[in-house]
């Protein structure tokens, strides 16, 4: 699942009282996390994902052997999609869970496909709620943008930690993130916006010393890095065309989801070496994406693999779209040239659903020059 | 203070541990409501605002006599502005109480401008600091869209009650809330929105069914109820002009600044007529604003009363605009008509810092005839 948009989620800054106590508050997850979940227009938004709902169907529908007569988890049923078509597919009993109030549409739309005798909604935190039975197969659909944004895979280990019977299968079974250096117009744009945004800052500590009488000149160094953190240093969404790729993409993080840890995602590190196959370009940025696949495990294999791609496509887009971390000023690069990454995301202290990013890249020339490396830090918000 | 604007405020629904406290969680409070007032970008919104921004400093300026040698205590001050400016009016002493990290930079800001030994800026809630001493002014920026939305005037009152001397002022001294009829095109626009959300809503149900063999239609309802509360039933921030206005405004709360309880504020009721003077238009809906006076006290009077007004103005707009209230459909209405309106408005029970309202309202035509009443409730999200 993923957010809406950048920038507009309310997924804002600290609580206080979660700060102090070392832990995350219910209440203020419930409001900066949680509660988009609850609106039918952002439900809809995922529902209308074709390329995620063909992936999630085709999964299930083309491996029935793993729902027929069994005990499936739905983490984060929201409209109850997932956990519908387990049962469609032959599951004896469906647990599907969701922490909103969207739990009532889930059990509406349960009923009235017809399911109600194997799907049981249950409101609550998996974290939380207790089951009367092991799993064989835990379904949910939890992938924020570059996979980790939202953090909810932490709820996923939890249930299959909890839950998951040793023969049971994960849906997704795998998951990758990828890493791809791009070109794009949207860094001058943003280094237009920023510029405009010290401008017109500018003319209003004049004006406000002139009018009124009290200088804020010394609060331009915090303006500057508030707006530099707002307009250059948070990756956007975006919905880039493969065209846009001036060079080969990279793996960065290959993840198997029956035996992930959260130690391993909460920070992902990986040194990688991208090659520019475009001649006399620039290098806008990079673009970070993932994929995830439906295998089942090595011992009770998916009969009909199934992939879930969102990477840069002509044909198809989906509403994770990627992420696009933009380099000021970008660096020239030619064809033959390689850009040696050492690429590390961490939780944000303030809002461990958001991530800290760092990427510090050196430039290796066709000629052999290796320039010096650069250092760029970015917010996922 | 009022922030950026309707719908994408950070303020969504309730917190569960709020609900089951009775009372207000402070983390869930911050996360969504107290946050955005630390961001310099917004500061400088508020402080850009010419009209709010002269208001104030003549009222201090111009009333010197309240603030010479005297003690002052500024609620929210934000960047600092009107401490410093009590400062400079001539105060011995100013207490000027932040609830966000927005402190530090008016602590920077006080020392940049001289006026360290006389303005203490203190990080906390206002209902738990501590002062030395009670004060003799009370001042203030604490007016949210259509005067009460926030609730900040709770935190005022409450400085009030433990700080303010028998003898003291409040800055703004009082405040007004206006209603007037308008027309706007506005309501064709959201109840086109509207019924392009329900379309496609239509089709998404016809597709997921056809595609995935899943009926969402029996979530047909609450979508539609979600969709009407956010595009016909939350009031919308604009910038209306005069000529909007199709009748006469009308005042339907009158605050004492010095006197007012919290009981008063916290349901908002007026029964009230407004007469329209424009011909053969319609009423497509209602406008609210305030305006706040600084009179000082009867025993202690400003030597010039200053008035900050937000009412559609053709030259001057503030960061506040007007909130407007859609009708759908809007009434056809003629010049002599009367429209006899009962109105309230009450807090959110998932949010005390939103509110809920609810016009009542029939039209008395010229002719005599009076239609049957109509009741239209919204949200001030």
């Amino acid at each position: 699942m993923a957010g809406r948009s950048n920038g507009a989620s309310p997924m804002d800054l600290s609580s206080p009282s979660a700060a102090n106590s070392g832990g995350v508050d219910k209440g203020v997850d419930f409001a900066n996390y949680f509660c988009t979940y609850a609106f039918l227009y952002h439900q809809k938004e995922m529902l209308s994902d074709r390329v995620r709902m063909d992936a999630y169907f085709n999964s299930v529908f083309q491996n029935k052997h793993h729902f027929h007569n069994k005990v499936v988890l739905d983490v984060g049923t929201g409209s109850g999609i997932l956990a519908i078509w387990s049962a469609q597919a032959g599951a004896r009993k469906v647990y599907a869970v969701e922490a909103t109030k969207m739990a009532d549409h889930a059990r509406q739309l349960v009923e009235a496909n017809g399911v109600m005798d194997v799907v049981e909604v249950i409101e609550g935190s998996i974290e939380d709620v207790d089951l009367p039975e092991k799993v064989d197969v835990i379904i949910s659909e939890w992938m924020g943008y570059f996979l980790l944004r939202e953090s909810m895979f932490d709820s996923v280990i939890c249930a299959r930690d909890r839950w998951l019977k040793p023969t049971g299968v994960m849906y997704p079974s795998h998951a990758r993130m990828w890493i791809a250096p791009i070109r794009s117009g949207l860094g001058d744009q943003k280094m237009n916006d920023f510029e405009s945004a010290m401008n017109d800052w500018r003319n209003f500590v004049a004006d406000t010393d002139t009018n009124y009488g009290v200088n804020m000149n010394v609060l331009t160094k915090a303006y500057r890095e508030e707006n530099q953190k707002y307009f250059l240093k948070t990756s956007l969404w975006n919905n880039l065309h493969p065209n846009q790729m001036v060079g080969t993409p990279a793996i960065i993080k290959e993840m198997d989801c029956l035996t992930a840890t959260i130690e391993e995602i909460r920070e992902v590190t990986a040194n990688f070496s991208l090659g520019i196959n475009v001649d006399r370009t620039r290098l806008s940025g990079f673009a970070g994406w993932f994929d995830v696949h439906f295998r089942g495990s090595s011992q009770n294999p998916a009969m009909h693999e199934i992939e879930l791609n969102t990477a840069p496509s002509s044909e198809d887009c989906t509403h994770w779209g990627q992420q696009v971390f933009l380099l000021h000023p970008p660096p020239r690069v030619n064809e033959g040239d390689a850009v040696i990454v050492s690429f590390s995301m961490r939780r944000s202290k303030e809002n461990h659903r958001l991530m800290d990013v760092e990427f510090t890249y050196e430039l290796q020339q066709s000629t052999g020059k290796r320039l010096p490396p650069v250092t760029s830090k970015f917010s996922i918000e």
